[in-house]
């Protein structure tokens, strides 16, 4: 009878319970969802602590009744919960390229299928937990009573557990190239108050929008970031703060009407992400994001390799060269205007024979290609006019030889990198998008530095909208029918989608190392971008300054807020399967000693590990090179001189190494004497340490390279 | 020293000038422009008597500094004249296919040049007078001051000097599917603003708009027709009435974010037409519009033929039968949806049998093509579901046997007419638009009928908006590297384009033949059409409707507001070098001998002439067949009994034809008794006269051969 009694009321408990909890595999984390009277709610905890607090989930919604929209109950209440289930995953994948050549995927995923009553439509919210965090997306299968709707906005919440320090840049819908802010939370809206009065047309959606991901910390240490994965045929995500109660909810990108997603069932969202951890170095090693993509979609993958480069381009971007082939004309006309009957402006740089020096110079030194920009009609007028048929991607200037350099090229044994910028002008670059990768594929290219600089056109869409993020992995997909590598700068942050889609090797999305010609980053810029911008996949960030600006274009005052030093050191610290050597190739002949590292360095590897790390100040990464012995260690510094105190564990035991620090001279500053550097060499093992000085806006970059012939190691010091 | 004050007062007198004239060739029509206080205005007159009463000219603009619109000076005062010229053109040319085999172009023009002198921009407007009207248009030419600008507002006039009667439709950026009304233009506000308020979805942009081509009609019996020709890469005009002083003004289409057309000069704009006679059908006969048009731009033109067809449709469009393969899903995705495992509807028509039995009814009576409708993939939910990859133009439906069918149509010396409906998601067509044209060179289909149904996406731009008029050329230019000829349905009206680009054979853009199957067009539609939407361009009328709807779909109460009689003489009436026979292949078995006239009836023309012509009332067109002696004649009705009468005196002298005249029983009537026709033949010569009864919504056909055997004329009487 007792046994009974209990059975029934077992029974009744789980008719009523609408709570569910899952742990991740360690049992570190646990979510707790809780349908809360019809409204879905989640909470995420570490070891007990709060890290996400009871946060609501759902939709305000429209449907489509022909054509038009029509009024429907928002999906945030009224539901209960009709199933859930419970499952584990545990699998061990290999990326095409990467920051390790295995990546486990484990976690433990929670299913609950939600129910409207009044409206019988039924969505599902998919919780994956992991060892370093959780991950959660919502489902809408295919149902009678929801199949076409227009989402008004995602009211999926992050509610925080206090007045977090963050480093942030406001939510905008056109661009993330922006300096980060470091405050509280409860900073953020005084900051952008003050930058709304100073900027009469660049109204923020919100005074207290921001963009992800998101990295935050708390006062007791803890380190939280908040991103999205898998974004796909939907908006990018900012998240608006509730700055009475710290709490964030998702503000999704619109298009020119106010609408934020068009929806189909069956249809997913994207993935939102909490990573959390007490050490910072755990949130750069999550690879959640990734984890949480679909597996690779394209069969052979042979073709894609990362791809280490120089190019005709930062001479442009110090002023010193330009883009535009002539400065007779300020306003052309493509198929009209004649360049052959116009005067060539001396200043033009991609022209047959300095890419051919540049062609020598990467045969000399090992790189594998030579992008060049304003190799193609359409520069005189290409940006602020809000031109359409702005560029056809095909038609070179007059002094750009195509097949000579083709030819050129291949008898070098280097690639040229194709340059489409678009101006954001999107219809004008899908018409030509067929007819400029074949010219690719005809003139032996396989990479493409795609560019969106300037306002979309269709002009009322932005480039964060679901129109946007729909076009960036079209081109993607063609691109791979063509054997395409796509490095796509201006487009949307990315979010783990080079999983799914290889060729996509590399993004922009923040301010990269051109806006040090622009007034300079902030000289801890580089400590920030792996928190935020990395953690959705790797960014060309083209370091490899070594020259001051000043001196390649004596008209140009700004200045790079970094040592060469720590330039070496981006290399590794900024992961990317796409790494340029940015400077003018007579700067590097300046300094070949230290050139040398960026010639040595690695671009795809076998193992990452994080020596040092916190956000906005330091970060030290130690790689070990993809099918091969040899290790890289790199370091970037904020303003202020530190000591970075590291361990050689990572070694293999019982293995001598040589290594070469290139490092900050005690006198090295960003800003006064950049240019302060020493290359010392050491012995080391695996027992091995380091203490090494770091100057402001400096760091230090170490090739590790296994003992072949004792005599190596002669004259030189252990560690 | 008289001689001296002369000329100086001469001189002073044209340097103080700001008028100039100009007149038609035959000194009937004079252009009056005139720079008042350096606002540019123009009028027109016809023998000293006003058409357009002083009216201005100019536009509203932004221009653009680094993508931003920056204010400026509108283009409408502050000019003076810098210079003017005359000259005068007279050519023939030959049209590829048309209403005759050659077109006189004869003008005299006028091109003044203003500089506004605030701002040193330039300005020119080009005048040329016509016989029978008035074309002029903007031009900017490369100038310093002004390159890239955003047009406001074209602040063109046409001021009417009286308040006139008028056939008209209101201003609407997506459609001119709707009837005309037929009202003073002081009416107009009233009845826009009944429909305003029945309607609260569908606000009209002004209540006094109304769209182009617009006829209309003096107290004193002038007749006036509005339009413009050759719209290029610039938004729609509408006209919007002052209707206190009877002034109209342009309106044109905007883009989501209000601005109306981005112009990079040098650049014209289309030209605006005013085209008036004392005669009505010197309106239909005028060919100022495509003679403002540029040439012929395709140079090989021997694969562009009009095309007599019958289709897969009207038993869609009356409910009888199904675009959509399936009932069993009511939404589907593209690639992922198998067809082949659901249920085909026993009503879906675009099967491989029915398909053949289309092809062979076309081989046995002489078409030369089969549309079909719903032989692809996505007629599930392709409407009012804002659905952007709605088809892929390219995968058939199981059902649908594209090579067998491309076979057995070549077999039979017939092609299918190949269907794209884009549901107005204008990027999903151009994705696809090279696969899916050269899927048609694959297939042996050399045209394709367009379709835009729906609110165009990118959501927010409309149909008339500068962004879809920029897609529409686009699909032609692209369709005739194909060798592909284009019948554009929904898109802009047309504007004369098709001399520029011939394979341009058709547009719907007003109330076709469907609208009989979704409640009836007014009885007079076809009286009024030709003097409105048939002024800028042939349109697919797709008349031949035999048997009442409701025989066809007992389901259908609407019924064809049209006798059978008025059926065959559209064939004439309606100019189209693309002719559809609409009904169903049963439906024209049960009469096959008024069928024998659509079999007849030529569809290219050597000469047209209008016999008589009232619009709303009546038209009767005679037209003699391209490279041969047959003629015919077409009259359409209104709603009223009439009698026609007409001479044969077109009809070469001393030569003897046969007449064979279908039309209308003396009991004939629209709705209670369509079918009642009766053929009677006669002997006719250029000396015949005709007086022919018309039946309310009636009308009559005649074909008109040469006698070979004079025993053809046996029995027959003479008229």
């Amino acid at each position: 009878m007792k046994k009974l009694l209990l059975s029934f009321a077992l029974l009744l408990v789980s008719l009523v319970s609408n709570a569910e909890d899952i742990k991740s595999p360690k049992g570190n984390f646990n979510l707790h969802f809780n349908l809360k009277e019809g409204v879905p709610t989640y909470s995420l905890d570490l070891n007990n602590k709060a890290i996400v607090k009871e946060s609501k989930l759902g939709f305000d919604i429209k449907t489509i009744d022909f054509g038009s929209l029509v009024e429907a109950p928002s999906l945030t209440s009224g539901f209960t919960l009709v199933d859930s289930k419970t499952s584990t995953f545990d699998e061990v994948w290999t990326p095409v390229w990467g920051e390790e050549k295995e990546i486990r995927n484990h976690y433990n995923e929670l299913v609950v299928t939600l129910k409207q009553e009044t409206t019988e439509r039924v969505m599902i919210i998919r919780f994956r937990v992991f060892d370093d965090g959780l991950g959660f997306r919502y489902e809408f299968p295919a149902q009678k009573e929801l199949t076409y709707f227009v989402i008004q906005e995602e009211r999926t919440q992050f509610a925080m557990d206090g007045d977090h320090t963050t480093w942030w840049i406001p939510g905008d819908y056109d661009t993330q190239e922006m300096d980060f802010n470091k405050t509280k939370l409860s900073e953020i809206r005084g900051i952008q108050e003050k930058m709304n009065s100073s900027n009469v047309s660049s109204k923020f959606f919100s005074n207290t929008g921001v963009q992800t991901s998101l990295m935050m910390k708390s006062n007791d240490g803890l380190y939280i970031n908040l991103h999205e994965a898998a974004l796909v045929e939907y908006p990018a995500m900012h998240l608006n703060l509730d700055d009475k109660n710290m709490v964030f909810e998702s503000w999704l990108t619109p298009d020119m009407q106010g609408n934020k997603g068009y929806m189909q069932a069956p249809r997913t969202t994207p993935w939102r992400t909490v990573i959390a951890s007490y050490n910072a170095g755990d949130i750069l090693m999550s690879r959640i994001t990734l984890n949480l993509n679909d597996p690779c979609k394209i069969e052979d993958t042979s073709w894609i390799k990362p791809v280490k480069y120089i190019g005709v381009w930062w001479e442009m971007i110090t002023g010193k060269s330009s883009w535009a082939y002539t400065d007779e004309v300020s306003t052309i006309e493509l198929g009209v205007t004649d360049y052959t009957k116009l005067k060539a402006s001396p200043k033009h740089a991609a022209n047959t024979q300095h890419v051919k020096d540049y062609i020598d110079f990467a045969s000399e030194h090992g790189f594998d290609q030579v992008l060049v920009e304003g190799w193609n009609e359409g520069w005189e007028d290409w940006f602020g006019k809000s031109k359409d048929y702005v560029f056809d991607f095909t038609t070179p200037y007059p002094d750009f030889n195509v097949v000579e350099l083709r030819d050129y090229a291949k008898s070098k044994n280097v690639k040229l990198m194709m340059h489409h910028e678009t101006s954001g002008a999107i219809r004008n670059y899908e018409r030509h998008l067929d007819k400029a990768f074949q010219f690719m594929v005809d003139n032996n290219y396989n990479s493409v530095k795609g560019g969106y600089v300037g306002p979309i056109i269709p002009r009322g869409e932005t480039h964060y909208g679901q129109w946007a993020v729909n076009h960036y992995l079209y081109v993607v997909k063609k691109a791979a029918e063509y054997k395409i590598m796509i490095n796509a700068h201006e487009a949307v942050r990315p979010t783990g989608l080079c999983r799914t889609y290889p060729n996509l090797i590399g993004n922009e999305s923040a301010k990269g190392t051109e806006y040090e010609s622009f007034g300079g980053n902030h000289v801890d810029h580089t400590t920030i971008l792996p928190f935020n911008r990395l953690l959705g996949g790797p960014m060309d960030y083209t370091p490899g300054i070594f020259v001051p600006i000043n001196e390649t274009n004596p008209e140009n005052t700004s200045y790079v807020r970094s040592t060469l030093a720590r330039q070496l050191a981006l290399y590794v610290t900024m992961y990317s399967p796409l790494q340029m050597a940015a400077d003018l190739i007579e700067n590097y002949k300046q300094f070949p000693d230290a050139f040398q590292f960026i010639k040595d360095v690695a671009i795809d590897w076998d193992k990452s590990l994080v020596l040092e790390a916190e956000p906005g100040d330091f970060i030290t990464y130690a790689r070990k090179e993809k099918g091969g012995e040899r290790w890289f260690v790199g370091r970037t510094n904020d303003e202020e001189k530190r000591t970075s105190k590291i361990e050689f564990d990572f070694l293999t035991p019982k293995i001598k190494y040589i290594a070469t620090i290139y490092s900050d001279k005690k006198d090295a500053h960003y800003e006064t004497n950049p240019q302060a550097y020493q290359i010392t060499k050491y012995v080391v093992t695996n027992k091995s340490k380091l203490k090494q000085f770091v100057a402001p806006g400096g760091g230090y970059a170490i090739s590790i390279v296994p003992v072949k012939d004792k005599k190596e190691t002669k004259g030189l010091r252990k560690l």
